[in-house]
Formats: C-alpha cells, structure tokens, sequence
C-alpha cells in the first residue's frame, strides 16, 4: 500500500513529491511515463519562475527538479496511469497501463492541461519558437511589437487583452464575424484602440527563418488571403483537460469535475473526494505558470501527509 | 494613480511586482521598509524551494529576486505603509508612515505573518540555528534525531505529529496538562509512539555551541527541571497575522478575516473587496511556504491586471 501516488511529473507532480517525502512519507511513487518536466520543457525561454535568472529555456528551468525532487525517496515510475478507482474502504487502486494496479491510502493528480493545436502550416514547426499558447508566459518577449492572436472565445480575447497592453498591435484572426465570448469582454477588446480584429478568417501558414517567426499569412471566406508580418503568433483554440485519469467506467468522474472537466478544489487543493488531491493546470481556475502549479503541488502535498497520518498510515 | 499597489516584499510581493509590470501594468509600487526577501532570510538553510539546489540560506535564495522582479518597472519604496483605505469611487488610499498618501486602481496585500516567540533563554540567540517555527521547513534537517515541540494548541499538535514521522522522537513541552487542541488531534497525539508528553512544563533555556542547539532545559510547575538532549527546538506559541493595514480607523477591516484575522480569499487571491487581493501567509489556508507564497503573488497579479484593465485603466 502505498502512503501516496501521485499521477504526472510536471511542476506540480514534482514538488508534491518532494514535499511528501521530505515530510516523513514513505512509500511515495510520482507516475510519469516520459521525462518529468511538464509542459514548460517545450518553452524556448523563461523569465518569470521567481527566483531563477538568465536567458533559459524551460527545459533548463526544470533540469534540477528531478534530482532534487527525489532526493527523499520519491520513486519515478515511467508508466502511464490509465485510471484511478476507489474501493469501499476508501482507499486508491492505480490501473497502470502494463497491466498492474497499485494501491493507495492517497492521490495527487497533476495531469495538466494542453492547449489544442489549430492545425495550420508551419505551427508545429515554430511552436515555442515564435508560436505561443500563453499571453503571460510569453507576452513580453513581444514588448513594442506586433503579434496575432488566433481564436474567438473568451481565453482568445482576454490573452488579446493582456497583451494589447505589452504589445504595439494585436491583429486578432477570428473565423467569423461574432465572439462567443462575454459581452463585456467582447465591449472592452472593441474598444482597445491596438487590437485590429481580422474577421472571417483562418490562419492558413506561419512562416520564417531561423531565428523564428517573421509573419502569418491568413485565408478570408471569400478564398482571399493576407499577410501579417508578426515576429509572435498566439494560439487559443482550446485547452484539453488532461483529466481521463479520473473518468470511471462508467464515464462519471470519480470526483466532482466543472464543466470544462477541470477539478473542482479548494485553496487547501482537496477535491471532494477524501484522500485525493489534485494540483496544477487541470484544477479550476488555474493560472497556468509553473511557480503556481509548484505552489499547489507543495499545497496538497501537506494535505496528503496529514490525510495519511489521520488514517493511521504513514508510521 | 497606481495601477497596483503591493504591500509586502516577501516572495509574494515580489512575485506579484514581476508579474503585474511583466503584464503592462506602468505604475506598480511595492511598499517594503527594510530589505526585500521577507521571513524566508532568517532561514540557515532552506532545501524545498524547487528548482533552487545546493546549501543555501534562506538569504541566499532571495538574493536574486529584487532584481529580477523589478526588471520590468516595478518600483519599490522604502515605507511602511499605515492604512489602506477605499474611497467612495472604489479606488484606494495608500497611507504611508511618511505621512503621504497614494492612491491606486487595486492592491495586492502580502504582509505576511509572524510566529511569536514563547520568550525563554536563548531563543533569539538560536533562532535559525537550532530553533525554529516551521516543522515543513526545518523537520527534515533533523532526521532520525530527537527534537522539542513548545505549545499546546492546534498547530504545536498537528507539527508534533508532522515532525514524529521524521525524527526518532518528539517531546512535546507545554505548560498545562490539558489541551486546547481538537479533541482528535489530541487523540492522534496520544497514540502515537514516539511523542513523549512532557506536561506542566514552560521551557527555561535553550543553550548550544557555535554549531548550534545541543539541549532545552524545561521547569516544571513544582519547581524541578529537566534536561532535554535536543539539537532541534520548535516553538509553536501563536502567529500573529500582519493585518494592520487593513484596519480601518473605527477597528473594522478592509476586507472580510476569519476568527484569527486571516484574510479570506478565494483560488484566485481576490478578496470580499473587489480590486483588493491577498497573497501569501496572511491568508487563509496559507501552507507558509516560499513556493506557495510565490505561487499566491502571480495568480493575485493575473487577477490585478484584469481587474486594472476592465476598469478601464493601464493602458
């Protein structure tokens, strides 16, 4: 029996096993079945993670965390999780995707999120090099610039304002010509004087060199085309909830889910299930940046170590 | 006019200053009288901040955030900050201990919490080397050792039993034979094994040599003492909660506190005042940790920007 399984190995899934063992829990696994590090490792550059200076990459940001993360006895197990049931005495069972189960008195889920891809010539080629799913991560490297944000909902519009405060112009490319977003955030992107809206389109190719993006040629209904020459395309078309972990046989979710499928928790990161936790982009109302998904690891890893200690476990 | 007012320079304040001028915030004031860095300095050694690895002081983790957080424009005055006060059209006045006034379109409240000390022999002296408030922080460093607990209430209870699943054994020092604790937590206390209750006990004096805490001596009721060979004293006597900018002048607070003054917020760092946020160990549920402090002060920025902009100012 495990004291705690926790499902991910980003930032979130790190700490939370670097703060369940150095306070005292013994048998501790982390499931990742690549190389832990999350979404950031795909970030050419961070510059907001406190604490941590100089021009790197995520992949750099995060090239210490496992070291150090499993200094106090967390195990890595490079396997997939394929869903997380309860039993009737209320303890975890872990179906892994080889075939075994483990059991556990608690669980951390940090699966994440990931932002939909739009599907456009060259995005997967510049993405993290001039291609963007996130304003706050990444609206400053555009400071006095323009950039192209892609996406009519209410994350495309609130991002376009974000960065219409950073960013010189803000072309924003919608597919047509009314935002299901709320109307006050539709009322407040129309009256930002920097933000040009490019409607009835799609993003047809990002192009550019080397060093990145140079523009974003876009295709009206009517079969014409026009070229934007913006160094930074930003893409919200969507967010995955990385939440299938959690989905039961019978499709419910074994804890209570908004409905977007994100985890519904509390600031302790209790989900409404006892003993399980979840932490990182794929609770509610996250924000997305790696300090808080750290911060909410180390959150619920506190709440686990005194859920387990409650139930008599953890000796 | 401000578009955020940040009060505190712990690592909430600083995180939130990043991350509102990284945003496009133009005018971000952060009030810290002393030195930025917060309670965190006074650590001799701090190994859970992840990302950040190696023998490093509490001193040393904080060295590079002032500059990295106020590379985008934060200013930070050297003030202490008296009162925050909301005017009738919903902005606020920042009453500085230089008797000037600024107003401002929202405020990030970071000021943090203070444990109090139980006030015996010693105590200052040791203070971060041997003495500590924080079980999460500092239990680790005292694995498989025997270590002292000051207190009786919830808090010494819950850390007692946090730090009885790291160290071979946990006297428990306070000064009555009963406790104010939760009857369960109480319980849980009594059985496990290697809490040792050393009861109607008040401790005299810590003493050591240059390399830190070598043992406590407690007096009891009656007038005999005891020695306790401990290398690791924590004393668990209260929090003071620094929420005295928030007290208006009739007694009343800005904002909603529960019973111990805390600050209530929501996920997202708002509180019951809207512009007004929260971040750190002044709020509720705060786990009082670097990261999570952090973690608070970048999720409390999100929200400032949005607040600022739909406002109608920043721009």
């Amino acid at each position: 029996m495990l004291d705690c399984a926790i499902i991910g190995g980003g930032p979130a899934g790190l700490t939370a096993g670097l703060y369940t063992t150095r306070g005292g829990l013994k048998n501790v696994v982390m499931y990742e079945k690549g190389m832990p590090g999350g979404q950031i490792t795909q970030s050419s550059e961070i510059e907001n993670y406190p604490g941590v200076t100089g021009e790197i990459t995520g992949m750099d940001l995060m090239m210490p965390w496992p070291e150090q993360c499993q200094k106090f006895g967390l195990v890595h197990e490079m396997v997939e999780v394929e869903r997380v049931v309860r039993s009737e005495a209320g303890t975890f069972s872990i179906l892994r995707g080889d075939g075994k189960v483990d059991e556990a008195v608690s669980v951390i889920v940090c699966t994440g999120s990931t932002p939909k891809r739009a599907g456009f010539k060259g995005e997967d080629e510049f993405f993290g090099r001039g291609i963007s799913t996130c304003a706050t991560c990444d609206g400053f490297f555009y400071k006095g610039k323009e950039v192209a944000v892609i996406g009519g909902g209410d994350t495309a519009l609130e991002e376009a304002l974000y960065l219409a405060k950073i960013c010189s112009k803000v072309y924003l490319v919608h597919r047509r010509d009314a935002f299901r977003a709320a109307p006050n955030t539709v009322e407040r992107m129309r009256s930002t004087p920097n933000i040009e809206q490019v409607l009835n389109a799609v993003p047809d190719e990002v192009y550019g060199d080397a060093m990145g993006v140079t523009g974003l040629r876009v295709k009206f209904k009517d079969g014409t085309t026009r070229e934007l020459d913006v160094p930074g395309v930003f893409v919200f078309v969507g967010n995955d909830v990385n939440n299938a972990v959690l989905k039961q046989e019978d499709g419910s979710f074994l804890c209570k889910v908004n409905d977007w499928g994100q985890v519904v928790v509390d600031l302790s990161m209790r989900t409404d299930v006892p003993g399980l936790f979840a932490a990182g982009d794929l609770r509610i109302e996250a924000p997305k940046q790696v300090v808080c998904a750290a911060g909410d690891g180390a959150t619920a890893a506190l709440q686990a170590i005194a859920y387990v200690d409650e139930k008599g476990h953890g000796q």
